[in-house]
């Protein structure tokens, strides 16, 4: 079956179940309503797929990937509630809804993101299914993936990138942390949970192919898709002089670069057991339209 | 020796090395000095330094509680930089010193936030002093005491907390949230770090009454301390016309009330073993000037 079919409703029924445990009082009630708004804004919800995903073809548990999985999902959705907001990227509309700072404020976004953040480490501390070693084995990880030598790096970089010549090494630099950490932590989450460190480094190799894949398709969508087949509205790098590779190397160079990196990912999804649904995901997202 | 003393010296070189251990390039390289220059802005160091009094009260081992005491240090300062973004309280000065975001902007000042929030759970979940479970347990309550269940809760009440006549029960469900989560967690986190869990809840006791005593000295100093002495501007809340203890029910009646909460976290305190510092601090906090 599928991954994109398999994994997201149990990941979607998951969240909920987990969003339902944080006891709140009528006071700052709004806070966890925003959360709950922008974490069932849909999505492919890719990264927790392919924790459970990876932790399957480590020949581990589903039920043991399930709350890793969500906590990346929570970590995701925090950098785009905060990614929106007018100090960063000041986009009014994701997955085509409001943004939460639109819909809530940006007092009440800041926080709901700031919460996101921390629950995220909490469901993964709680995790029942899994030795202590291995929560604080997943929250290394993540917590690495996050941080400033990571996703949060890789979004300071992009503040720096309005009207700005890039040269193709800060681009990919800031690809490689912006997008490819979350994506290579989720498929290094998903060996983990099988219980197969071992397996980790190949995972994440992986996980960089298809993150910067992933990243350069979405920026040619962003060219060439509309707002509504999108969700969002398109043409916003070109709008704020944002470097992207497209932008920098043309359409059609971009087009040949997110196929060989989708062949790379290709080939080192191949040397995994059972990864004939892995590979099928990897050539879909390169000729996905939204 | 007094506690205020004898940690946040060690606390101080320990947060050094371990925001000297994140590796940046030049391109994200701001967002780690953003992280360094609120989290070297100085403060009493109140919350890291309980931690390591309670480890060392539970009989544990100081260089054990060292690195969760940083991380509980570097949840407060993340909540710092965001509480003083122009949408929440708007604070150009903390400290006696511009705001992150005064001197970094607001996107670096929140991306610092949030990094210096996702590195405190790494910090944890990397003490190598700790067993795995000693560090899942740490991480559970350090993330519920950030949450919406606890300061950023109490963050999301302060939001509403503007020309709106609180109830006493509203007030002191905010300053139990907002202030005392932190506070009640370090006590809690000392003891986990001593190897003695079954103090928790004495311990956590202490930290609301203490806390609450804390929040409301705070509240007076705004009033009557001047912007030198206090290192940021005094008049704020009455500003904002926000909802205070000694704003509600006046000066006096708040001095009381710090100090019959000041006596009941000191006879808590005199229930822990070599209790002498403990209860020092606890009274000199309230007779504190700044």
């Amino acid at each position: 079956m599928e991954i994109l079919e398999k994994y997201p409703p149990m990941i979607e029924k998951r969240l909920d179940e987990l969003m339902e445990c944080i006891p709140v009082c009528a006071p700052e009630k709004i806070c966890k309503e925003a959360m709950k708004y922008s974490l069932s804004a849909g999505g492919k919800r890719i990264r927790p797929a392919l924790v459970c995903a990876f932790a399957e073809m480590a020949g581990g548990d589903l039920s043991a990937a399930l709350d890793p999985a969500c906590a990346l999902e929570m970590i995701h959705t925090f950098s785009l509630i905060h990614d929106d907001m007018p100090c960063m990227d000041d986009d009014d509309f994701r997955r085509g809804r409001p943004s939460c700072h639109k819909k809530y404020g940006e007092a009440v976004a800041l926080l709901a993101g700031d919460a996101l953040e921390c629950y995220a480490f909490e469901v993964i501390a709680c995790a029942e299914n899994l030795s202590h070693e291995c929560r604080s084995s997943l929250i290394m990880t993540l917590a690495k993936a996050v941080g400033v030598s990571g996703m949060i790096g890789g979004q300071t970089i992009d503040i720096g990138n309005e009207g700005k010549g890039f040269s193709e090494d800060v681009l990919f630099r800031m690809y490689s942390m912006k997008t490819c950490a979350l994506i290579r932590c989720a498929c290094a989450m998903g060996c983990i949970c099988g219980g197969r460190s071992d397996l980790v480094k190949k995972a994440e190799e992986y996980g960089e192919a298809l993150g910067l894949a992933f990243q350069i398709v979405d920026d040619i969508l962003d060219i060439t898709s509309d707002t509504e087949t999108l969700g969002k509205p398109t043409g916003s790098d070109r709008e704020q002089d944002k470097a992207t590779y497209p932008a920098v190397f043309g359409l059609e160079a971009a087009r040949e670069k997110a196929a060989a990196l989708t062949a790379r990912a290709v080939q080192i999804a191949g040397e995994f057991p059972d990864n004939e649904p892995l590979i099928s995901l990897t050539e879909k997202l390169l000729y996905r339209v939204k």
